[in-house]
C-alpha cells in the first residue's frame, strides 16, 4: 500500500479521484486538502463515498504532511501547483498534476496564454507530459508528471498515427470537439446553470482556446522532422450532459491513403486504453463513461483525401483523474490497468 | 384565409406545422392525413393542441379533398409525395413538400442516394428549391415547393456569403454539424430511445448522409462559374437534446481575408430570418428554440487562413415546418414572417 | 397600447415576460430596470429576444420613470416590492407583482417564513391575490396584485374543486410536487449546474418550503366555512429539467364520491386555461412547455378513498410571467388570453 | 469460480449483469443467450464491454448448456422463466429470476395482475423473494430467488422499519415514486424516445401498476400480526433521465412518534447496502447511480402526524441486477459485497 495526497479535493477531478482509489488495492488516500472546506468530511461533500472514507476530512494544504505521502495529485487550477511544487519535490514526493502547470514546455508560451508568468519555470524541464501511449518510458522513472488536459488527450491519441507516419497535411489540421459540463468544473456560475446549458450545444473559445498550444506541442513532438509543422484549428463545444469528450479530427492526406484501419489497429495493438473500434463505426461517448478508455473510429468518406477520426474519452477518467492513476501505476510499477479495469457505465 | 392540408400529420414537422399554423392569422388547416391513425383527434396524439383544432381528425389521404385546398404541406417519408404530386399539380394545388422528393435536381443522383428510382421525374424540373435567401424571386410563383433539409439550411446558409464571394477553397469545404433527436422523426426504435441516446454524443452517417448531394448541389448552385467545384466533408453528430441543429463549417481562404463579419452582416441585412451575431459571438441552439431564425457567426481562430462559420437553427422550424410556412407566405403573397415573428423559448 | 415597466429584468421570470410581452398586441415594454445591468441592451444577455426589444437597455430603478408606465410588474426576489410598492401606489400605477412579497395576507406569518419583518404591512389589505380562477372578480378593479407561486398555482387548482365542495379531509392534504431547475432562478451557484442536477432527482425543502403557507392560505379561502382547516403535507422535488411544474396531491374522500371527472369538468367548462383531461389520462409538462394552460387529470385508484389529481403546468409561464399577463389582461380589460394563445411546444 | 448463465441478455439488466460480473472475482459468465441475436458477440451490442468478454455470443436458450452453470439469471419479460423453470430445477442449478414470475406467491393475483395464467404455479411456493434486508437467512439455501422489482425495493426498503414497528397506520400508505427510463427496458417504441419523454415528467399507471400487489404483498408480510392490513396508493412517474428511482413515501403516524431517525439507523445498521442519511437529508438519485445501494432519509414535516420517508436506488443494480448479484453472494456463500463495492458515480 502507497499513501496518496489529494490537493484540491473538492473539484470534479478530485471526486473522480477519490471514487477510483476507494477500488484500488494498492493506494490508501491519507490526506486531502481544500482551504474552502477545511474540517468538512468529504462524505459530506460527496454522499456517493459514504461508506469509503468514512474518517477522511478536508485539511489545509500542509507541505510536511504531503511530504509524508508516496505521491501527491494536484486537483487543483492552474498556478497553485506551480507554487507548492519546489517544496514536494525537495521531499522526494512524487508528483501527478492534473493542471496545466507543467504541460507546456515553453515558460513564455505558459504564460501568454494563461495570463501571468510562470511560477516555477525551472521544473518545467524535468516535468514528464504523461500521456503513456507517448512517452510510458518516461513516465516510468518520473518524479513530476504533467497529466495531459482532456481535449489534449482525445485529440492526440486521434491524430498520432496520421502524423508519426507523415500520412497528412499537419499545417491544415482541425480539432472540432465537444465536452459535457464536467469539463467546466465545480465552480459557481450562471452560465453553467442546467437552466442555461441544458437543450442547448454552442461552439466556446473559437478565438483559442487554452488546450492548444498543448495540443499543438504534443503533435508536433510526434512529426517526424522536416515534415513542416503541426497547426491547429481547435474548436471546443460545450454538450448537455455531464460526462465525455468526443473530438471529430479532419486532416488532408498527403498522397495515396494507405490502410487506414490496420494503421490505427496495429498502433495501439498494445494499449490497453485505447480501443480502435471495427471499419464502419462511430464511438459513442457512453460507451467509455466513467471508464479510462479511448474508443477510435476513423474513416475517410467518399474516399476523397480527407480522413476523419473520431476519438471518445470521458473527460474525468483518461481525460484527467483515469489517466493520473494509470501515470501512477507506471510509475509505481502496478500492473498499469490496476484500479481501472471496471467496464464503462452503459446506459 | 386559405385553406391548408397536412399529408402526414403524426410526425414532428406535423405538429410543428399544426402548432405555428395555430396562430397563423391567414391560414387554417383543413384536413390532415394519416393512414394509420384513420379517425383519431389530432388532439388526442399531440395534448398540447387541446383547445385549437378540436375538430380536426386524422383521416386516409384522398386527393379530391387535398384538392380543395389552397396549399398542401407533404411532410412525409420520401417516396410518398412523388406518388401523389401529379394528381395534385392537375388540381391546380400549390404544394410545399418538406421531404426529400425534389430537392436533388438530377434524378439519377436522387436514386442513388435514396436507393430507389425517382417516381416523378417529369415534375423535378418545375420545382423550386425553398430557400428563400436563395430563391425567394422564385418561390413567389412557384406551384411547386421542394423545402429545404434541415442540415443543408444551417449549413447554405453558413457557408453562402464566402462561396458567392469566391473567397475560399471550395474543394475543401467541412460542415461538421450536430441535431437533436427530432431530426430522427417519430418512429418506434431503440436507437433513439432516451436510454439510448441521453447522456451521450456520437457522430453517424460519416461515410455518407443524404443531405451531401443536396449541400453540395445548392453550394454549387451559388459559386460563381470557373471557380471550381464545391466538394464537401459532411460529418453530422447525434446531440442529447430535442431540437436544435448547430453547424461549424470550416474553409480555407483563398487570399487576404476581406472584413468576413461586414461580408456576412451585409449579405443578410435585409433577410428576416437570418440574424448575424456580433464579432466574437458564439451562436447557441437555444437562441432559436421554436422560432424561425438562424443565427449565424463567423470568426478567423489564430489570424491564419481557416474561417470558421458557426450556424444554428431550429431543426423543427426553420429547418422544417417554418420554412415551410416562411415559402407559404411568399407564394400566397402574405407578409413573409407572418406567424413566425414570436422570439424563441428561452430558457 | 399601454406602457409597461419591468423592475428586475434579469432573471428568468424577466425574460419571460419579455418573450410573451413581444407578442402582446396591447402593450409595449417602455422600461426595464436593473443595477446590476445598468446600460446593458437588453438583446445582449438574452439573445432569443434580438430583432425584439432592440432599442431596450436595463436602467436603474427610477420611481418617476417607473410612474409613467401603466403596469409594472415586480420580477424581483422578495423584499423589493415591499420597499418600492408605496411610491408606485402613489402614483396611481398598476402593478403585477410576481414575488412573494404580498401574497400572505398575515403579515406576521409573512415575516416567521421570509426571515425578516414585513416591509410595507399597509398595503398588504389591499392587494388581490392574482388566481384567475378564484379571484377574477376582484382581479378587474385592483391595483395591487400578488401573483401566485408557481407551486402555489399547480396545488390549488389541482384541489379546488375538492375543497369547494367539502369533497375530502382537509387536515390530510398531500401535495408531492416536482419543479424544473428555472424555479431556482438565474443566480450563479453550484447547486444548480448542470453537471449537479442532471440525471438525478431529490426533494429539497421537506422541513418546509416558503410556499407551504401560500398554499394552505389559498386552500383554506376556499372552504365552505365549519368544515376544519386545510393542512398539507408539502414535498418538493427537482426535476433535471428546465420548465415544468407536476403536482400529484392524494387526499381522502369523505364519504361516497361523486362523480369526480364530472366534477372537475364542470368547475373549470368556462376557464380558458385549465383543462381536465379525459379520465385515465396523464398531464405531461411539455403539453404546456411555454403555455400558460395548466391540464389536471382525476383518478382513484383501485377505487379506494384516496383521490389522486395531477396537475401540470409551465413554472414560468402559468407559474409566473403567463398568468401575471393574465391578470394584466382583466385589468385592462383585455380579451383574457390576449398574446397567451399560442399552443405549447411539442416535442 | 462458479459458472454463470444469463437468459435474455439483450437488455438493460443483462447488459448491468455483464457489467458488474466482469469484475467480480469469483463468476465467470459462460452463456448469454437472445433468440433474436443469435450469433452476435456481446460486445457489438453493449460496445462498453469490449475487451471484456470478447469470446461471448449470444445463443439460443438450451436447458442442457444452462443446466451446466452454477447459477442461471433470467433477465426476461415475464412469462420465459416460468416457462424454462421446471427443467432447470430439475438439474439442480440454481436460478435468480429478475423478472416477475415468481414475485407473487397467489397464482390467482398474479394473473389477474399480468393478464394470464400462472405458467408454473407448483413452483411459486419454493421460491425466495430476494430482499436480503428481510429474507437473508432464506436466500442461503435456496434454489430459486424472485428477485424484487425496482419500485419494491426502494418502497419496502423506506416503509420497513415503520411496519415493523406498528407506528403508522397500514391502511393509508402512500407511495410517489419515480423512475428514469431504463426502467421501462431496451423496446423499440415511441413513447420512451428521447424526443417524446426529455425535458418532460408524467405519471403513469395511476389506475393500477403491476409492482403494487408485490408491494403490497411485501409490506404485509412484515406487519405484525393483529394490526391490520398494508393498503398502498402508488403512482408512478417517469423522469427524463435513464437510471434512478427516488420513492417519496407517506404514513401517518400511530400516535406519539419514535425518534424516527433513531428508528431507522437503528434497523439498518448492519446492512451493508442500506444506507441511512443524517436528520434533514434529501437523498439524489445520483448519489447511488450504478451503484447497490440504496439511501434513505425520514422526515416529520412541521411535527405534524404525516412521516416522510425518501429512498432512492439505481433502478438497474440494486432495483435490478445488483441485487441479483448480492442474493448471489449470499447464496455461494461469497462475501455479500463482492463485486458491488465500487461507489456511485458522481458526477
Amino acid at each position: 500500500m502507497i499513501k496518496a495526497g489529494i490537493v484540491g479535493g473538492t473539484g470534479y477531478t478530485g471526486v473522480e479521484l477519490l471514487r477510483l482509489l476507494a477500488v484500488h488495492p494498492k493506494v490508501k488516500v491519507d490526506v486531502i486538502t481544500s482551504r474552502a472546506e477545511e474540517g468538512v468530511p468529504v462524505t459530506q461533500l460527496f454522499t456517493n463515498l459514504r461508506g469509503h472514507y468514512d474518517e477522511l476530512a478536508f485539511s489545509v494544504p500542509d507541505p510536511d504532511r504531503l511530504g509524508e505521502c508516496d505521491v501527491v495529485f494536484f486537483a487543483t487550477p492552474h498556478g497553485v501547483a506551480q507554487a507548492m511544487m519546489p517544496e514536494l519535490m525537495k521531499r522526494g514526493v512524487r508528483v501527478v498534476d492534473l493542471s496545466a502547470d507543467f504541460r507546456i514546455r515553453d515558460a513564455e508560451l505558459w504564460a501568454k496564454w494563461y495570463g501571468k508568468p510562470h511560477g516555477c519555470p525551472e521544473l518545467i524541464g524535468s516535468a514528464v507530459y504523461g500521456l503513456p501511449e507517448v512517452n510510458r518510458h518516461l513516465i516510468a522513472d518520473a518524479q513530476l508528471i504533467a497529466c495531459p488536459g482532456c481535449y489534449p488527450t482525445a485529440t492526440q491519441l486521434g491524430f498520432l498515427p496520421l502524423l508519426e507516419n507523415n500520412l497528412v497535411d499537419p499545417s491544415r489540421l482541425i480539432a472540432n470537439a465537444a465536452s459535457g459540463t464536467s469539463g467546466a468544473g465545480r465552480q459557481a456560475s450562471i452560465d453553467n446553470l442546467l437552466s442555461e446549458v441544458a437543450d442547448s450545444f454552442k461552439a466556446y473559445g473559437s478565438a483559442g482556446h487554452r488546450h492548444l498550444p498543448e495540443i499543438e506541442q504534443g503533435l508536433n513532438a510526434v512529426l517526424p522532422k522536416g515534415v513542416g509543422r503541426a497547426q491547429l484549428t481547435f474548436v471546443p463545444h460545450l454538450l448537455p450532459m455531464v460526462r465525455g469528450i468526443h473530438a471529430t479530427l479532419y486532416a488532408t492526406l498527403r498522397g495515396d491513403a494507405c490502410d487506414l484501419q490496420a494503421l490505427y489497429e496495429e498502433r495501439y495493438a498494445n494499449e490497453p486504453f485505447v480501443d480502435v473500434l471495427p471499419a464502419g463505426s462511430h464511438p459513442q461517448t457512453r460507451s467509455v463513461k466513467s471508464s479510462n478508455m479511448c474508443r477510435i473510429a476513423v474513416c475517410r468518406p467518399q474516399q476523397r483525401d480527407t480522413v476523419v477520426v473520431m476519438s471518445v474519452i470521458d473527460n474525468l477518467t483518461k481525460g484527467a483523474s483515469g489517466q493520473a492513476i494509470q501515470n501512477m501505476n507506471i510509475m509505481f510499477g502496478f500492473d498499469e490497468t490496476m484500479g481501472l479495469a471496471a467496464p464503462a457505465l452503459l446506459p
